[in-house]
């Protein structure tokens, strides 16, 4: 049609589709959208807005990307290089085969290899308050204690500063690091980030001053009996002791004992070990560039996850929402100009070896990834876009006209993610969609993080805004 | 120190403080936020930042808000006229007195009686593929069935128009409307309030053709086995039939068996019935502006709820909110200048009798209600702020630069509440809060909302909020 009108005639039929696209958009905000008098830019011309609204409709009808999420976590728990991150390996290379996308493929990550072993057990012990028995786990990458345990008198710290005025009663005894994370943080994951050192370098730090064990407050707002578990690192200048998280329930209280018994005991047996590391895999399917093939916008998540629960927000989520983007973009008939590429990294939360391994293949040599997004912050519903690049993050704000009744209210610079990171050194643009965050440490590392905890809607639309804006990279290029 | 600094030496200081007060917010936001060039406008001097500051800390320290949430639901279901909403009036009157606010009182309301009596029955009986029960509730308003209840074969429709083409078989039959609320409508309440006209009108629609009885598909987007009531009305000119809610489990069981057996019958029995009017109240708590007393700045919430769960939030919700707007504005130590008056209005759900005795009380002669927040919409996480005059919304936007970390990303014109509407015409400005609302439909109406529905951080983000911006009216005027 295009081709026998005149400009002027065209002009008025695309302002004709703009408004039937638009229309029910401006309705369904419930209130009149931000962006309502900003004229639409050129890239988002109808034909634009009627395959969004393909994507939306298909993808909220269907919600295939709760399907993929449930079943990836009907493994369960995918720790770094166990059988169960093997499965899953399996899993979504035949999911995303059963798609029909062009290719698919694995490669090759050498993982580490930690276990828990048989379940940690705690108990406090005083002798004016009696006994009880508190719920821990092994922090990953720990060593375990004696097989009898570790039995020692108690250091409560709140932070580095007070561990080093304790230093002289701390030799011998077990350090509790019981900083809560920041309730009056409003953002979630600064909250974390503050508190999460405890976790990452505690065990080190306490361990040099002859500490015998340490143990960790979990990181969540909640008040509940689930430790949660994550990644500690030993700093080879200090003793290795055994590191674990106690539960926020059980922090309290350990804590409450302690005032009334400073003498109290904690008896702790956890049972990880390291064992040989073993050759795992990145899960790459790609829908192909109809111009240029080389030319990738890539999408991820990670594939393993912590073993205390099936690992659903905590990223599931992350793989699920990338296959569905593939899907989506094709089978609402679309032929991107460039290759639209969903990774599932191997080995995030032992420090993102596939992440390292994918930039640095072979394989990369002949490609240029102009963009990379990581979906690693849970699956609920979306509240904005970043993206490494400033200008470009300008460019796309005019799909927020479109995006706002869609939840993305804003596109900021920032962004990014531990698997993708390693592509930033070869000039490309991260970024991702943030979620709405409140919820995610409730269930992040622990057993509460179930398919249960995530809904079809919210991660549905985080794969319908990102297969919009993907496709929108993978023609306009950047 | 005002008084001893020349003008542009206060300026300075102010910039000092500014920035102080902002960094914080700058990192937690983890972006750049959008209005981060944008300088703050006079309205948002430090003074103000540091009592929005204040309020954060207050209540997403001390959640109160759930607090206040979970004693409300204690009490179960809220149904207009029943000695459950009369519960609730004592113990929110209760609650606000012991907040210490300066003004605690009731005002009546003559509110009807409908009771839903024993629980009801519904059964599909077909000849080729058996007996099954359905899971359904009565609608509020609905007359209840003959003691053995209706027994009909059935005619499905999708919309009036089907209705109206299949009447010559209506007679004698139970109408099942199957409107499922259409998944690709992106705001829920949009999709609700298509479908909610056949629960609202449909009896009446079908009586006219000599329909029996009608079953309503539940208004929601999962399928499963819980029915949602909801408001039915009578159309004066057509026979009063009874009318109940099918569970979506059970609206999607119904249609497949009427695909091979389109003969199959339904049982149904409901025991709902009219009482006598009662007479009810509306529940206020207030601090008393130090300037203008008169002028009033109206938060509220509704106290009945529906039946079949304890309404969290529908609408406990709204009244924790409201109340603890009140008590973090009180325990900051902020004295406003005018009226901060929160209501907890009855009967909501029947038609808002509550609302109109409100705004037609004698009461309201002296006072001069200047803006009304109605929080209806559920307690999930804000996104949006809206206003009903275009101008207030526009001169709020500057709070943006503050309010977009804790999650508010617009401000537009619209907002309103069925409680409130009476006092438009009063040249009262409504406006309420935005809430994330894709689980919101889950639970709605149903008895599935309860407390654990809501998450006490996401609650008193509204809370802390509305503080903020009711503050801000009540000290600056509109």
């Amino acid at each position: 049609m295009k081709r026998t009108l005149t400009g002027k005639a065209e002009k008025r039929l695309n302002s004709f589709y703009l408004l039937i696209c638009t229309l029910p958009l401006l309705w369904l905000s419930g209130c009149k959208p931000q962006a309502r008098d900003r004229s639409l830019p050129p890239a988002l011309r109808p034909e634009l807005l009627q395959k969004f609204e393909s994507i939306k409709d298909l993808g909220l009808r269907q919600e295939k990307a709760y399907e993929f999420l449930k079943q990836i976590t009907s493994i369960g728990g995918r720790l770094t290089g166990s059988p169960e991150a093997d499965r899953a390996v399996e899993l979504t290379a035949s999911l995303m085969a059963e798609q029909g996308f062009d290719r698919v493929w694995t490669e090759p990550v050498k993982v580490q290899r930690w276990v828990r072993g048989q379940a940690e057990e705690a108990m406090v012990r005083s002798s004016k308050l009696g006994t009880q028995a508190l719920s821990i786990c092994a922090l990953g990458n720990s060593l375990g204690t004696p097989v009898n345990g570790v039995e020692a008198g108690v250091v409560e710290v709140r932070s580095f500063e007070e561990l080093s005025a304790l230093k002289d009663i701390v030799p011998g005894r077990i350090v509790f690091y019981n900083v809560p994370m920041d309730r009056t943080v409003v953002e979630p994951f600064a909250a974390y980030g503050r508190a999460a050192q405890f976790r990452v370098r505690g065990a080190s730090e306490a361990a040099r001053y002859g500490a015998r064990a340490v143990l960790i407050r979990s990181m969540t707002f909640r008040v509940d009996q689930n430790p949660h578990t994550g990644l500690m690192e030993y700093d080879d200048r200090a003793p290795r002791i055994p590191a674990a998280a106690v539960s926020t329930a059980g922090a309290e209280l350990l804590h409450h004992w302690l005032q009334t018994d400073p003498e109290l005991k904690v008896w702790l047996r956890t049972n990880c070990r390291q064992e040989e590391p073993v050759t795992s895999a990145n899960v790459i399917g790609q829908l192909t560039g109809s111009e240029f093939p080389d030319e990738i916008i890539l999408i991820g998540g990670h594939l393993d996850s912590w073993d205390l629960g099936p690992g659903a927000h905590d990223d599931a989520a992350g793989c699920a929402v990338a296959i569905e983007v593939l899907r989506l973009i094709k089978e609402t008939g679309l032929k991107p100009k460039r290759t639209i590429r969903a990774v599932m990294f191997m080995d995030e939360e032992f420090g993102g070896t596939g992440g390292r391994a994918y930039a640095a293949s072979d394989h990369r040599k002949q490609e240029k990834h102009l963009v990379a997004i990581e979906q690693d912050r849970g699956g609920a519903a979306p509240v904005g876009l970043a993206f490494s690049l400033e200008s470009l993050a300008d460019r796309l704000k005019p799909l927020l006209a479109y995006l706002g009744p869609l939840g993305i209210n804003w596109i900021r610079t920032g962004g990014g993610g531990v698997d993708i990171a390693p592509l930033r050194e070869k000039g490309t643009i991260l970024g991702g969609l943030i979620p709405e965050s409140q919820r995610y440490f409730d269930y992040h590392h622990s057993a509460l993080d179930v398919p249960e905890a995530v809904h079809p809607r919210e991660l549905e639309l985080q794969a319908v805004i990102l297969a919009m804006v993907i496709y929108f990279l993978a023609e306009q290029g950047v």
